[in-house]
């Protein structure tokens, strides 16, 4: 099988078109990458590109996107409402197929020296590729921004970067790691009661004694006069959609509200889709080759192999 | 995109493991085909191959299998359960990818031409392949089992074959058609009252004004103490497994009694389960390019297309 990871950058601009063109243009020049999506949002003043191919592809890619970032993003300038501390903020790899997490931490190390020495950018390993327990969480790594992390990357040794100087530029500093796919999952709930969905959140949410994998926020969707229980599955191997679904019904029956509607924000993996498929409809000793494309694309791939 | 079908023979033969290894092989003896499943029941006397590959592949496999089968079942002397009519009794061709419905019906119309002609075997086209309105149902076709059809076919006009000969020899008559993916799927009550799965099959089924698409048998699970609701979708893009559960479900309650489990035999298309989870999570305005595996297929499909 072809090896395939997905990569997803965010950078620190999401206002000027022309640069975010230009991000993009770094990318897609490289023989052999599938541009999946750009998201800007004015409010964070961020983008989010996302983009796969092969793992050689993929690196150089990342790798041109953020020089290129380097050059048109100043961290001395930038206001916006989401916490960053790097022109490129967080880069992470994820595998798709015919490939393993730990190959992608070995990508992850492998992109963050390149950084580090040929753009003199800090870079800090994260998620499943740190090599610190603590620098898991990527808040950690972010705490105080640019313009804390400025202050203290020359004098804490705890601020030490895994490559790169010891000190922050322009460009700042880039986090690089692997993680899973992320599932950007929203409940819709009948209620204009905020503390509801909040008090939800903070029920199913790792953070407060919750499901793993799972960050949760309330909101109140204003314009519909309705509130949302807003997600970010870390890990659908873990904790897929359907868990968070039925339990946050379950909360908010006990409350006697409903929910409307969900939505998927970006991508699913089919995977998360077919379990939460089998658990609804109760789907006893089911096998994944029992899905047809499944079984047909083994069978073909077993059938084209040339014999030895 | 590469033409792929389905090929699901039902052969009249399911206790002589010898004869079903020699069908088998004269399927698998064809280039380029993939054996799926292999399913033999005693009781029925009738066993079920499913194999899929190129259309030209597949054509010639269910020739081959249906020349070994009228070589080695004798009609005049098979006893079963099942209704049947031939030595290969049906053979419905299914369009998996590349394909349409319309060309699996001309490939219909061209197996059972060459059935007829070389094999003089009579052959009808049934489902979507059927030429006249009451072939369309398999039952009709096959009213009186080979036995009836043998004294009927020389006789009366309506019985006439589409292809072969107007008489029956050992190997009976062959139905050859077109048809959605048949999804076999049951769902298990917790009651032990068979009256109550049977007045929900009928309410559910098509032929006494329930779902369209939908055939459904209750059947009563002695060894286990619990009856089931037994289902064929024959198309489930009219109607898929989620409608008919939560129809169940709903009967089921009305009668103070749950939904225990339920299963898939044999295979399910991919977007039968995904449009499940879909539902049942009620994600609102989800798009098919929004699950990572296809918008990554469709954007490799077009990346490996030559400039033209």
């Amino acid at each position: 099988m072809q090896k395939i990871i997905e990569c997803i950058p965010n950078f620190s601009e999401g206002r000027d078109k022309k640069k975010i063109d230009k991000i993009c243009k770094a990318i897609t020049n490289v023989k052999g990458i599938l541009l999946l999506n750009v998201e800007s949002d004015i409010a964070h003043n961020r983008s989010v590109i996302t983009f796969a191919g092969t793992p050689v592809a993929v690196l150089e890619a990342a790798f041109q996107a953020t020089k290129t970032a380097s050059r048109i993003i100043d961290l001395t300038r930038h206001k916006g409402e989401h916490p960053r501390m790097g022109a490129t903020d967080v880069i992470p790899l994820v595998p798709i197929s015919g490939i393993t997490m730990k190959e992608c931490v070995r990508l992850a190390q492998k992109l963050g020296s390149r950084i580090g020495i040929e753009l003199k950018i800090p870079v800090y390993l994260y998620e499943k590729a740190a090599k610190r327990e603590d620098r898991k969480n990527l808040a950690n790594i972010r705490k105080g921004e640019y313009e804390g992390l400025k202050k203290e990357i020359g004098k804490n040794a705890d601020r030490k970067p895994d490559f790169g100087p010891k000190y922050l530029g322009k460009a700042g500093a880039t986090a690089v790691g692997a993680r899973e796919p992320l599932i950007a999952y929203n409940v819709n709930l009948d209620t204009k009661n905020i503390k509801i969905a909040k008090a939800i959140a903070k029920k199913i949410r790792e953070k407060d004694g919750g499901f793993k994998s799972v960050k949760a926020l309330g909101f109140e969707l204003k314009d519909k006069g309705i509130t949302q229980v807003s997600m970010n599955l870390t890990n659908y191997k873990i904790t897929p959609p359907h868990i968070v679904f039925n339990a946050i019904k379950k909360e908010a029956k006990a409350k006697n509200v409903e929910i409307i509607e969900s939505e998927i924000i970006g991508l699913i993996p089919k995977k998360a889709l077919i379990k939460g498929a089998k658990h609804l409809l109760k789907i006893k000793k089911f096998k994944n080759d029992q899905v047809l494309e499944n079984i047909l694309k083994k069978k073909l791939q077993n059938f084209q192999k040339p014999l030895q």
